[in-house]
């Protein structure tokens, strides 16, 4: 089972660790992260680089995809949104977490279905005839999205349980010890302190 | 305020980029990604490559080091426990995640202090002269110890909070959209699966 995960230049790290962290595990499982061209692929900060090892021509058929987000996913560039196409045509399951479900609306993927995405991009999918969700993790068919960020753990083990059973995925998250006790209850616009999301409301273009 | 995230090759992803992504937005940081040498260091896994953008050689200063664990942490590698140490002498935050604190403690910094580990190395730190806690975070003076891999983000952002205040701290919470919601109940030993526990107890050497 190869796990394909993408990468592009401004692509949010945490997005794509969540995942690959718990998904990577899986028995039999070959996780191989791909971009446009094998090499370096700087983060959101640009002060993060992770290494592609394959180039999208490298990956053809992977069972698994997942796409990370980021502030400002290329929407436009058609050899990513080509590729995702394309190896749709034979995945067991593709995946986002944050605006990487963007990505796969742009790609055509999620016409009418129901998806998630981060925030502050809930209307922005809309444009792609995808209907959002509140739900932190959204299955439709075989497509899988996770909300914000750090979503994509929970995306993660969600999707693992379900490819190799409870206990399985019970067992990667006593590993990673995912037990969160966040230091405040701020980590989406209904809970976080009004003027907090203001300010974030405020800086964010209405589309992403 | 320079930050320097340590890379060694079999760190643990998850647990460098918890806190690189609630610490990096700090105002007026500079996060650089340090080791050994300056180049590609693999993940535990194998599969994964970051890029070390600084040897130690040219980070001298840090403000705040954090260091992520691994399954197996080079806790005889004197030039990484030498520059722990050196750096220390300056630092105002020195930190770690998972089993990270294993080297913090090898290069003698948590002697007769209180930290924490990844809950299958809490009798391993326990030969250094640490007191390991029950808890998920712990402080003891400048030093600051997370749990197992995830629990980065908790250290990350209780750090932030403490540094730039607690409505900061929530706009990082907010943006990486970390309200957690695991689909079970199975992030430490005492809440995981019995029979979960005892696999990978079974399958841990004593020490680390």
């Amino acid at each position: 089972m190869q796990i394909a995960i993408v990468l592009f230049d401004g692509f949010t790290a945490l997005d794509a660790v969540g995942p690959f962290q718990t998904l990577s595990p899986l028995p039999g499982a070959e996780t191989v992260f791909v971009a446009e061209q094998a090499g370096p692929v700087k983060d959101d900060t640009g002060n993060l680089t992770f290494v592609a090892a394959k180039s999208f021509a490298e990956v053809t058929r992977p069972d698994i995809v997942i796409v990370p987000g980021g502030p400002d996913v290329p929407t436009h560039n058609d050899v990513l949104l080509g590729w995702l196409r394309a190896v749709d045509a034979t995945t067991t399951w593709t995946t986002s977490v944050c605006t990487g479900s963007l990505l796969l609306a742009a790609a055509g993927l999620l016409k009418g279905r129901q998806a998630t995405t981060h925030w502050l991009a809930l209307d922005a999918i809309k444009e792609f005839g995808v209907s959002p969700t509140g739900q932190r993790v959204v299955f439709d068919g075989k497509y899988v999205t996770g909300a914000g960020v750090s979503a994509g753990i929970d995306m993660g083990l969600t999707l693992a349980g379900k490819i190799a059973g409870d206990p399985f995925a019970q067992g990667v998250q006593l590993m990673i010890e995912y037990d969160p006790q966040p230091p405040y209850d701020a980590g989406s616009p209904e809970k976080a302190p009004a003027e907090v999301v203001e300010k974030f409301r405020a800086d964010t273009p209405a589309a992403s």
